[in-house]
């Protein structure tokens, strides 16, 4: 039993990572959605799997995985298909340097505003006691604290403050790093651009003061050398919300 | 000129990262003491070298490399010596969950408590004008506001419970985890006990009421381990401030 089993949500962000990995190295796996939107992610099915309900995490061969980064380094290893890291040590630091650039300081930031645009107002037409319930069914308290932010619009003015910032700032050095070679890390795809994509591929829509043919051309012509890879657009089929549905609109944007 | 020079504070946290990596594969090192309670990162001399002010930095060739985990990365990929990763892909991946547990939900709050007990009073001491002055020179403004909370004492009541949890949980998962094998994420050591261990060498001391030989005896056993190694003998030798001179004190606290 040498199968590949992938829990995840949208290809967008930590979900999106694995996805596109195992799809890049052709590597077949069995999907689960999980439906953020319906707290899947906190049911007794899926904490089975993932105790700490979080997304995404894989199964193979009996070895649970979690955290999305970590896993896209292990697909990268494991398997055979096209490898997602440079060949050269100062190409592999800057992949890793950009991989934890966007984990640990932007990524954050992005969530934010995307929650308070889009999860929160989702999920805030629910059922007051529903949600409630749901919230308290969250085994990790952290995301407890995050969910009922997101839910309650409830995200501080300094909070949204210092995640504008750092978005500003995180697209700004984007822009200048593209223009130094094709892709984030080297000269070629590697897993710095599947990580960065998957919190990127929407900013001429999303940020559109920030982002788009004018303002950023390098990160432009970089998004549609990853939006036409064959790897991508298998991956964006698979997407059952609105998210996945931004493609051709971007795509139209940056063939304007 | 193939020379490494590395810039970094004591053997703690994260500039003792990159020291124990080089240590463990014997590659020579010009050393920088950047004494972080003078302020010395934020200094225009060192700003040349990494213009953000965080500490540490390593160059190599002409190379400047920032953040420690991926600076480890790189010196075992880049140099001979021992292999620091482990051989196997399950492993290497267990070897990335726990450094990026520790880096980035771990980590901040065992620093968290570091400063509110330690540098912030050393700080405190010193001219209100200097400080003020030397807070203004902090190139990354989510660290002036660190730097501030740390030097006012003013981390607030929760940030202070959410870390102490941390802590709690962290120590535990950790004390199970040692007891399933020898060493944080396989069966040799790695880049995972160098990054761990930079957090909790002094454990018995700092946390004695969650760590010791009677409540972690896997974590002791582990600490002796990594104590009694020649790299990090020699690395804790480095060390200026009264942190370097717990080395004794644990050994004796893991012996008794």
């Amino acid at each position: 039993m040498d199968a590949v089993t992938l829990y995840h949500w949208e290809p967008n962000a930590n979900s999106g990572k694995p996805m596109l990995a195992l799809m890049e190295k052709g590597v077949p796996f069995s999907s689960h959605y999980i439906d953020m939107l319906q707290f899947d992610q906190h049911k007794p099915e899926y904490l089975a799997i993932n105790p700490q309900g979080t997304i995404p995490a894989m199964t193979h061969n009996g070895l649970v995985l979690t955290e999305s980064t970590a896993i896209m380094e292990y697909v990268n290893d494991r398997f055979d298909g096209p490898d997602l890291m440079p060949s050269d040590a100062r190409d592999r630091w800057r992949v890793r340097w950009w991989m934890k650039f966007m984990d640990q300081w932007l990524g954050p930031s992005f969530s934010m505003i995307g929650w308070s645009v889009f999860v929160g107002p989702m999920v805030r037409q629910r059922d007051p006691a529903e949600l409630a319930a749901a919230i308290e069914r969250i085994p990790l308290p952290e995301r407890r604290v995050a969910w009922r932010k997101a839910i309650n619009g409830d995200f501080s003015e300094s909070e949204m403050a210092e995640s504008r910032r750092r978005v500003g700032l995180g697209i700004a050095k984007l822009e200048e790093e593209l223009g130094k070679r094709p892709y984030v890390g080297s000269h070629e795809y590697s897993l710095a651009d599947i990580n960065i994509f998957n919190s990127t591929y929407s900013l001429p829509l999303s940020q559109p003061d920030l982002a788009g043919k004018d303002k950023t051309p390098n990160i432009m012509r970089w998004l549609k050398r990853v939006y036409t890879r064959d790897a991508v657009k298998r991956t964006w089929a698979m997407g059952k919300t609105d998210l996945a549905n931004r493609y051709g609109l971007i795509m139209a944007e940056i063939e304007a």
